[in-house]
């Protein structure tokens, strides 16, 4: 069974849920800088989820990049995957709408949470298909990250109820911990090909 | 005539499909529970409608795999295809707005069932351009489930307007019969390569 | 420079076109048939279209197959068409909430009008790139159906303010000419591989 | 790691920007003329925006081409350029709604300016993983158009407080000079195959 449409499927659904993001910038009715102002919350919380699905296009695109067999049930925890990422555009919505209330800055985390559970369970789901010596399993290792990020994610949902400016501090958090270079990976990278593309892990 | 195009265009129509139907979760005005409530029985449609569209993009993707030569007939009967699936996010939308009444519950029975007359359509009509012992014919073999499922289709539309949850609990029943692996498929695809790829048939 | 991104973006917008379309199929707040009543027209005017986008994708298929070189005149000419489909699902929308209506019926003859001109030139701008010997020169050939539709959409004009339901009537008939198969031309593919590809023409 | 799926996705998110403007275009209630008029500025700035949008594509198209090696900063390098015109449709249906108006106007400059500087550090970006004697760094040379354009913005912005259609007019005016054939490049690219591709610079 080919990866390549199963490739070609995802970038799909993650180019159309990046972009329709976007549709939840209400062009506002008036000219001025007063009536772009409340776009302001949701200009911040597009930029997050923004790059949240860049950074799991790129981690899912190393963890192809070091996969060789497709299962129905990888086809199947893909899929579940997407679901999850399918809702951010509602809950980034419903966030920036109420600029960053408790309940909606919660509820991302949530989804932010479910979506980093799929994507271990499609990481364990592809290296069960693979082997306990493949590619995947070696180049993910110990995956510090991914362990981490849920932790994180945690934190911040209960801290939004204290402050939503914390959650969403947290949020960034992650993000920023994901989107900082690992020159490890780049230089296992480079020695072994595509070896330790999958170390990347789940954001 | 190659068939990737064809792939193509299918993966993004499903893809946009299956993405598009989240722009019904309506971003909610106020920031507590009470907000979200109302959007429930529309986010159980919309998980229904993404394991439907999952399982299609799924079915598509093993009996193109087994297909070899790709006709003007065949590239017809995949946009009849595409075309009763395109409903999918209005009826999801209508029966999950309204609560699964019961008229709307049965509509979303009818665009399941052209989907799966019209997958079975295209089914026949790649079958018969590739001759009567094609991989594509021997692999759907007898093909249970797709028949099956028409028929229980029928009985959730009529059950729709006794009680809409009874017709609501088909079709999820008909989802979950297709979504369970099915051991003998996954061996014989083991065995032959490719060779069972198609036998997923309609869903 | 390679063709396959042109297919591949020419896929993606034309997947976009023929699924935002049903975005326009508003779901009705009643839960009863009366509620369904007055998407009946905006449905037919979706299902023409559907079939239009379709005959596009499937012509665009054929001529670019037969096509080896692409320049950049290529290119543009084929965002051109691009943009003239792009205004298909806005007047299929205006020509369906307002029950076909003279002038409605007739921007969208006018829109299908100017998509068989763009189709036209980049018909002309691939041959001119592959000079006059090119498979696709051949295969195109005198293209009857491509110098009758431009002719039947101004017909088609001209009627939708006499009766807009004759107007309809020429758009759905030409796009029945273009669906019925050219027997003649799937021989000619048959004979010589792909060498036909391109008659099919413009819409 | 490959540049496909790059392509693949950058092709995605490029071909639902350009689909979706579509959908600020806001069926008219009205039937008549009249209707239609207050589109007109709404489509103009469509226009504008899908030849934008294209002359990205197609100079992404080129880069890529000329490009051999991707690392993950190229990956972000290009998810930002994405970013800024996914931005696109937004300020198109601010300035078309608002009939030009003076802030539109010119946040519409601004978003092209940000994916000016965006292919900018894209094509550097590229540039420094390839090495200093690559394909790309010659293909682009001294690269006039692409130094030029970001002035231009820039005195669009300013004149678009004078006067709104004078800000508009040098953005038409920049998409003109990148629409025009550069004779150069056809030859270059004549001559070395893919050599000068990537030459056409940042738009």
């Amino acid at each position: 069974m080919g990866k390549s449409r199963l490739e070609a499927f995802s970038d799909g659904v993650l180019a159309i849920i990046i972009t329709i993001m976007v549709l939840e910038l209400k062009v506002p009715h008036g000219t001025d800088a007063a009536a772009l102002a409340p776009l302001i919350p949701l200009l911040l919380s597009y930029v997050l989820s923004f790059v949240y699905i860049g950074i799991y296009w790129n981690n899912h695109h190393h963890m192809l990049h070091a996969t060789q067999r497709i299962s129905g049930g990888v086809l199947w925890a893909n899929l579940h995957l997407l679901f999850w990422l399918s809702l951010v555009p509602f809950v980034t919505g419903w966030m920036g709408e109420n600029h960053f209330a408790a309940l909606p800055t919660a509820l991302y985390g949530v989804v932010l949470l479910m979506a980093a559970v799929a994507y271990w369970v499609l990481q364990r789901t592809i290296m069960a298909a693979q082997g306990p010596d493949s590619l995947l399993a070696t180049a993910v290792g110990s995956d510090l990250k991914g362990k981490l990020s849920p932790l994180l994610y945690i934190a911040g949902i209960a801290l939004a109820f204290v402050d939503a400016r914390l959650g969403g501090g947290v949020y960034a958090f992650v993000a920023l911990m994901w989107l900082v270079p690992d020159r490890r990976i780049e230089r296992a990278l480079g020695r072994s090909g595509s070896g330790a593309a999958g170390r990347r892990g789940n954001a």
